[in-house]
């Protein structure tokens, strides 16, 4: 038996409680014979009413004190008071699951290091891609090859509303007016639709990959504001879909070059399929080429399964750490963004002569739009990109090309 | 430092040294810091020119006996004697790792029990779709769902065929033809076009997640070669194609249904997507909803990275069995195929009235083949379509859709 508790009882919180009342003997199978048992819900709620309030606590110490719990379930979001739970849970050697990206994006390292100090593990796969097994095949999985580059499309609102634009014609205003309506996106959607929320998680994916703790905050981060309906028009006329892409590519030297931004994608490529609130992380290896991990990236169920399976694999691993950890090793190893070359899809009020003046390119696309063409330049380095559209004179829009 | 052994120096157990070879600070760190060290290759061919010449030889004793070796790679394929040189590891303390998936279909149950009693490993991710990481997604992240199905593109050589006719308008014989001359089929390609190939994968898969023996010679197995140039078009009319799915559905009272044979897909499903040789497994869950996993299904190093990554898991789990296993249940808890409702896509040069005589369907696709036309019925029992497509009279060809 494996007595567990929950910090949190919102969406996630409870979709683990759910599970594991619903599907007990299937955990317990593949916890190898142990049953988990939920001892303790933490949460600032009153919840006297629910039928299993006896579990439920306002305090803490209430599961730090007990020894009997061996793993603890943080899904509250938020950095404070989730980053010391987390910590005192774990130097008092039990083993924390997580959902929370912000927490792991920003204080992974420090938790981390922690966790594999005491022998315990701090777990986190549902922190990026919901539901996707994602974290462990890349710690796991792929051990085999030197990670060339994460490609993911990690933020299902911004999938939802570039979807909606893109198969029903409709505005960015209106998608996400839908969005929101749907309940897929918050009343106050920057964090998603800015590319903060993906921003974390490639951050995350790419610490896990290299072993480094990536700062998110030196990740350019570029959302979707800006995207036309024009420019989905365009796209679909050169046979790709736009895309908001957490990027991260590790070159030779095995410096970093990350990005979040829209990008223009064949249609082609297996992440142009990915529709609707659906994410999707692709991962380049030297030996294994690419391979993709698709599903729910959000949702409480979803969510929750990958929570809840990390719960069992911490009862597998009782004091044995799985030596998941990255550490900061405290030198600027990320790449600057104008060492990086980029196609671009341009849009612009310029003539074709003035194109092919400043431009190198074989197709101009023109979808019937008036005064406006589009076109996709030859791999360039950013600074020379702003060169080359000042020279244009008018942009309308330029958005990168994911090879 | 971690001895290993490799026995079979074909494709995959080249590509196997290969990586050892070339990433192995990548390996080493990945191993918790053991290194990868190849101590014996054993094939029964001379490779007494090669640089490595003294690793080779042509007695297994040579690695049975070597007490300093802890994993070994089989990577022979056949039954025999690739089934006893692993029994004989696995009873003398070694792990063993595999891409057969012949003899994981075949004497998996035993293997893996034997395994389970020696605190040792018996790994095989490479035996099903190449270097895409399935197995162990399957076995470790996905613990907290109850799997409902599992359908996957799990042969390359058969994907790439329909793919040729798919987008290329080529015929079943051209497309071989082609697969043939580009190394992709075999001179002799009954295991893949027949679906054999398929079948023990789909087999490997429904034992792994229901954790009972599915036995391969029980699951219904049609190939492709009926498929014609005149199906892929009205698939394409219905907006759907056709893909070679092997299928493994689990009811609410843990019987299951399986089966190998082309299904119409709708373009919306992201197995539609999987182009070329490339494979896909998607797996539904109780909670999670569809995950799928995609890469390269076959091939030299992507098969191998699968394999390395094994060895550095078996290496990390040294005397400590991951407890992967499946028994022989010793009764029958297959579904019938008779019990399975499926839509079936019907091509026939019935007239539209007989077919509104004897199916109660909405939509007929006409392509503008002569004295032709196709529908799509409703779920119909296998009996049921039989009897009607009796009364229809002529039916060119009937395909499951998948749902």
């Amino acid at each position: 038996m494996a007595n567990i508790a929950i910090m949190g009882f919102g969406t996630v919180g409870s979709g683990v409680f759910d599970i594991i009342r619903r599907i007990p003997e299937i955990l317990k199978r593949n916890a190898n014979g142990e049953e988990i048992v939920v001892k303790h819900i933490l949460d600032i709620r009153d919840f006297s009413d629910h039928e299993n309030a006896g579990l439920f606590t306002k305090k803490f110490e209430d599961i730090l004190n007990d020894s009997s719990v061996s793993v603890v379930v943080e899904v509250m979001g938020g950095l404070h008071p989730a980053y010391e739970f987390t910590k005192e849970l774990l130097m008092s050697g039990k083993s924390v699951v997580t959902s929370n990206k912000e927490l792991v994006a920003t204080y992974g390292t420090e938790l981390l290091q922690l966790a594999l100090e005491k022998n315990e593990n701090y777990l986190f796969e549902a922190s990026v891609g919901g539901g996707i097994p994602v974290i462990r095949p890349i710690h796991q999985c792929l051990t085999a090859n030197r990670v060339l580059r994460i490609a993911g499309i990690l933020n299902g609102t911004t999938n939802y509303i570039l979807n909606e634009m893109i198969n029903k014609g409709k505005t960015f205003d209106d998608a996400l007016k839908d969005a929101q309506a749907k309940g897929y996106a918050e009343k106050n959607p920057a964090a998603d639709i800015e590319g903060h929320d993906a921003c974390r998680k490639i951050a995350i994916l790419a610490s896990l990959a290299s072993r480094r703790f990536v700062d998110y905050n030196n990740i350019v981060t570029e959302g979707i504001v800006d995207i036309s309906l024009s420019d989905v028009k365009y796209a679909e006329a050169a046979g790709c879909v736009i895309k908001l892409i957490g990027y991260a590519e590790f070159a030779e030297d095995d410096r970093l070059y990350s990005i979040v931004c829209p990008m223009v994608i064949s249609k082609t490529s297996p992440l142009a399929c990915v529709d609707d609130v659906y994410n999707a992380v692709m991962v380049t290896g030297d030996s294994v080429g690419d391979v993709m991990f698709y599903g729910k990236g959000a949702g409480k169920l979803p969510t929750a399964s990958a929570v809840v399976a990390d719960v069992i694999d911490a009862v597998k691993h009782s004091e044995r750490s799985k030596k998941i950890a990255w550490t900061d090793v405290g030198y600027n190893f990320m790449i600057s963004p104008d060492e990086k070359k980029f196609s671009y899809f341009i849009r612009t009020s310029a003539t074709r002569e003035k194109i092919k003046e400043v431009f190198d390119i074989k197709q101009i696309y023109d979808i019937g739009i008036d005064g406006e063409i589009g076109f996709i330049t030859e791999p360039v380095a950013e600074s020379e990109i702003q060169k080359k559209t000042e020279a244009l004179g008018s942009v309308l829009s330029s958005i990168r090309v994911m090879e």
